[in-house]
């Protein structure tokens, strides 16, 4: 028999889950600041559900790469490919839950899809949504989410912000139909630079007057209070004031780090209005880091009828955040456990002192195979532990500990005292 | 289309999660207190894996409750049923893991089993084990866990514990040959007293005698010291030693709430040793809030050839330790947001000091909505928000704000670090 895991899924064994639990903590905490609540839906949602129509239509990438399963009754299932279909049926099967809903969730999905180089099948999304709100300081309250939390994570990032209503303004002054093809090469503005973009629309077939249009008004660095000048479309004005108004709640709550970019454009067609993206201002990760936006259809579609839901969220990327973390830090730590501690025949003592440090908060790791020393000391070193402290008789004697620092080697006989203050301060 | 989950399956929405977090994080505080370091494995492991004999073994029941599908390239895959075998794959897999290796996991497991009251086909297990030391100080440890982490979720429990092998050589001295179905009603000793257990042993065919050389042994509240004066075969003598080893380390530990109970069995067969399981001592809830034991062959038979991987560990039952925590909590809470800060035309003002609440670290939701005074306060006192702000221009004049009690409805004017004092006081 083969040991290994099924094709394209994988373990995060403790050096990577150390990281990716402090990524969620601090996400979690963020959200919970913002007064968002945690839900957890399940990971079998019925066939029926995922296949919605509203679920299809844009995802269908999405739906055809949905794992399929049917339980013992025959039922037909579908293990999930975001958090939102689940959100969106779970806000249509509570009618009476308080409105704004504004929730978060974090947790696996699933995509069967074709493996490639950063692709798996099973992936985490943290996901933060307001729903039943119409007003922009929704839209604020999520972007400064993300300003709040890359400032915990000490990510330095711009948030460049868009809207769908002012793009669709521009196209239509334009006069450009085909919009959703327009807006996919606009997308790739800040790479292939206008040059690139202009011939990726004329091969489209778009005409030199309508892309001569086009940037006139998308530029790099053009200012809101630039597009005003120059935006004539109803649809197009509207953008602009719900940009003006996103931004002015930004200033109140002290959010610099998002930017109006023009050339934002993102790929799903369900968002409706604000969009926003996040990236690193410098460094090796290109990809975003958290993206989002406001949503208001999807869940009055889902629901049927003629109810409209308003919604906006956003969507964390853990995998290039926790990449954009490893490229700062280069410790490997396989254990959260802050101390060794090494009994020289002092098995009763040194237990007594294990479980103090642990009464007093401090993570302790102790002997548990009777090694010697030198394989204690190279043990604690491999999982990246921090500190030994060794007791042998002499030091029960004299009610002490010989702590070791396990980078510089220094040993100290120390108070047990002594060393629970020391390795507190020490984080 | 019917809105509803997939049969078996639920939502846990915020006021379920936030409790359910609340555990969670303080066993995994726990767990990594005691030096254990967090593993993620993948839902979906191949089916062959799953089925492996060891797996299949003693767990055949999960076997057959097993939610099977297949990926694109028409591998069988199954959603994984506990825990357990994607550990001993992981294990397996990864030869250069340093020994002992002290992992936990946390996570959504599934079995597509008949639904009751009760019994549902997606629930988390968390578990915590060491992999590699034969050391009684392995076991000690986990049931310090236990005890660790009951106290630290103020749950006044009783850890029960036994051995496996005393067990056995207690079932020797008897005659018994059949001891799986003998230690099955053994089990049920706490529930049905002797005549119960007598009565099931006599219609599976035990004889009396036999019966009455098992009562000689096994008896509720009979001491260590009264087993071992008693206790002549090999096997149970070695269970006997096994167990004071485990209790005198516990002493040195410091932990008092664990407790030998022959009369403990256990149902699955794959233990080896050590066996505990945690109940509440007062309370409706009986049945175990946790169990564990040592599992010293399965790793072993799964990698094959004749290794031998000792291992130990035990899983909280998240359902049962939730509803104890709920008989003793009657305070429903929708979000964990502290204060609910109300505008009185004075949104650019508001949102300053909500952002600095949140930047206090104090969790603060904000009006979205425009709504008046009372709408809000309804909202905030459905969320079950402990205080709401009031900030009306004559507050901001004051440069004070209005600190609403939402139990008790009294207001005061205070300085904004006032208030930020007193709720991080308030916890």
């Amino acid at each position: 028999m083969k040991l290994q895991t099924a094709r394209g899924v994988q373990d995060t064994p403790p050096e990577e889950k150390i990281i990716k639990n402090k990524v969620v903590d601090t996400l979690r905490e963020v959200f919970q600041l913002y007064g968002f609540a945690p839900l957890e839906t399940p990971i079998i949602e019925r066939y029926e559900t995922l296949t919605a129509k509203f679920a299809a239509g844009e995802a269908s990438d999405a739906l055809k790469e949905t794992f399929t399963l049917t339980d013992q009754g025959k039922r037909d299932l579908g293990l999930r490919f975001d958090l939102t279909v689940p959100l969106a049926r779970f806000v249509a099967m509570n009618p009476t839950l308080k409105m704004p809903f504004k929730r978060f969730e974090m947790g696996s999905v699933f995509r069967d899809g074709p493996i490639k180089a950063g692709r798996v099948r099973q992936f985490w999304q943290c996901d933060v949504d307001t729903i039943g709100s119409k007003s922009m300081l929704a839209d604020a309250e999520i972007i400064a989410i993300m300003s709040t939390g890359f400032n915990k994570l000490k990510l330095d990032t711009i948030i460049k912000v868009n809207n769908r209503k002012l793009l669709n303004g521009i196209l239509e002054q334009a006069g450009i139909e085909n919009k959703e093809e327009a807006i996919i090469s606009i997308d790739k503005l800040a790479k292939i630079r206008v040059t690139g973009v202009t011939e990726e629309l004329l091969e489209k077939g778009f005409k030199k007057k309508q892309i001569n249009a086009i940037f006139e008004l998308i530029q790099e660095n053009i200012s809101l209070a630039g597009i005003k000048k120059k935006i004539t479309s109803e649809e197009g004005k509207e953008g602009v004031k719900e940009l003006e108004e996103v931004f002015s709640y930004l200033r109140s709550m002290g959010i610099k780090s998002a930017k109006f970019d023009v050339s934002l454009a993102r790929g799903l067609a369900y968002y409706t209005g604000t969009i926003f993206e996040a990236f690193m201002k410098k460094g090796k990760i290109t990809s975003s880091l958290a993206a989002g936006g406001r949503w208001d259809n999807m869940i009055g579609n889902f629901m049927g009828g003629n109810r409209v839901v308003p919604a906006v969220g956003g969507s964390f990327g853990l995998v290039p955040i926790i990449e954009s973390i490893k490229e700062k830090e280069n410790l490997v730590k396989r254990t959260l456990a802050k101390v060794f501690v090494i009994p020289i025949k002092t098995e009763k003592e040194s237990l007594q002192i294990v479980q103090q440090l642990r009464n007093e908060g401090i993570a302790a790791d102790y002997d548990l195979n009777g090694r010697g020393m030198s394989k204690n000391l190279q043990y604690a070193n491999t999982l990246g532990i921090p500190y030994a402290i060794i007791i042998g008789s002499d030091e029960v004697k004299k009610n002490k500990v010989l702590l070791r620092d396990m980078v510089t080697g220094d040993q100290k006989l120390l108070a047990l005292k002594s060393v629970v203050k020391k390795l507190k301060q020490d984080g």
